[in-house]
């Protein structure tokens, strides 16, 4: 199974990044979990770039590019911090491009996790809640489990995810990750056994 | 007063633009509304460009205009369509990056308005209910009248919003956010006044 992830800071090496690398390190056997660049280069969304609108006949080649790789993952894991209260805009932007065009894009019945961190107590509860609630519009079967890892700046050591209770969530949600791709692999392979 | 739309939509001539027209027109007299142009070619914010972080010495130039611009002016009014249940990402972007730096930035204590606009019946209320939201961390006084307007497709006409209720709903608006301004330059100016 092919993860992509989505680290929705630019900062380099930040918390967003280490959480996302442990969510690799903590995934079932078999889950590869690879990092999307080019978050920072996506142009802003405009029905006149959009050729699902009144747009030219392609989208930006940082747009097709994002549309791709999530196409080629067999997941997603979004990876976010919080800003007022919010997700980061670039990172609402990416969706908003991935979500096109309306029901046939890219996050169309993918499988994701979300995965919020702050330095704050609680997370970024609410830019990952923002970012749950958009994908319930764009059609991207989210896991159940909700995590935020609050204090995350106590939590990782040398970059490193280290605290416990932090693994032990992140474990158990890359696993439903892992359990969703399969109940939805299976339900499209067998349409019949819905009947 | 100066105020400063932000209009969340980049497409040419949208209906965000015709309704931040319209309240312009609709406006006390003495108001001056002026619509912020260069919202597209903001960067995406990263604590690494940012001065208050570990970045250089300063931003962006497009990050400079659009501090500045809110700083001009006496007052804000962001209208802004729904994506994905939120506000567009570009939008928030820019109020995050307008947020910097923390208690001391553009958006600190400037009064503000929101309306949001949709064809859609709910008017793109959970964007609107969203950039408050973001405005109430940043700090940003907002007019307590929660104004969305749904079917705005039926209500504009030749560019011109024609709708009687949107019309005075919109003048409410403005008005409200016209009060607020005096409300808070009043406390400015006096402070002995709430000893």
């Amino acid at each position: 199974m092919k993860v992509l992830a989505i680290v929705g800071s630019l900062r380099e090496n930040s918390f967003s990044e280490q959480v996302a690398r442990a969510a690799g390190d903590l995934s079932p056997e078999g889950v590869e979990l690879e990092i999307f660049e080019g978050l920072d280069s996506i142009p802003a969304y405009s029905a006149d770039h959009d050729p699902a609108y009144d747009g030219p006949e392609a989208v930006a080649a940082e747009v097709e590019n994002l549309r791709d790789s999530i196409t080629a993952a067999d997941a997603l894991l979004i990876v976010t911090p919080e800003y007022n209260a919010g997700p980061p805009g670039y990172l609402k932007n990416a969706i908003d491009w991935a979500s096109r065009p309306h029901k046939a894009s890219s996050l169309a019945g993918k499988p994701a996790a979300i995965v919020s961190q702050s330095p704050m107590p609680f997370g970024g509860i609410w830019a990952n809640q923002s970012i749950r609630k958009s994908l319930t519009i764009t059609g991207t079967p989210t896991v159940e489990r909700e995590l935020a890892i609050g204090k995350v700046d106590e939590k990782i050591e040398d970059g490193r995810l280290v605290e416990d209770q932090a693994r032990t969530d992140l474990t158990a949600l890359m696993a439903e990750l892992n359990e969703l791709v399969a109940v939805i692999a299976g339900q499209q392979a067998e349409p019949a056994a819905m009947a």
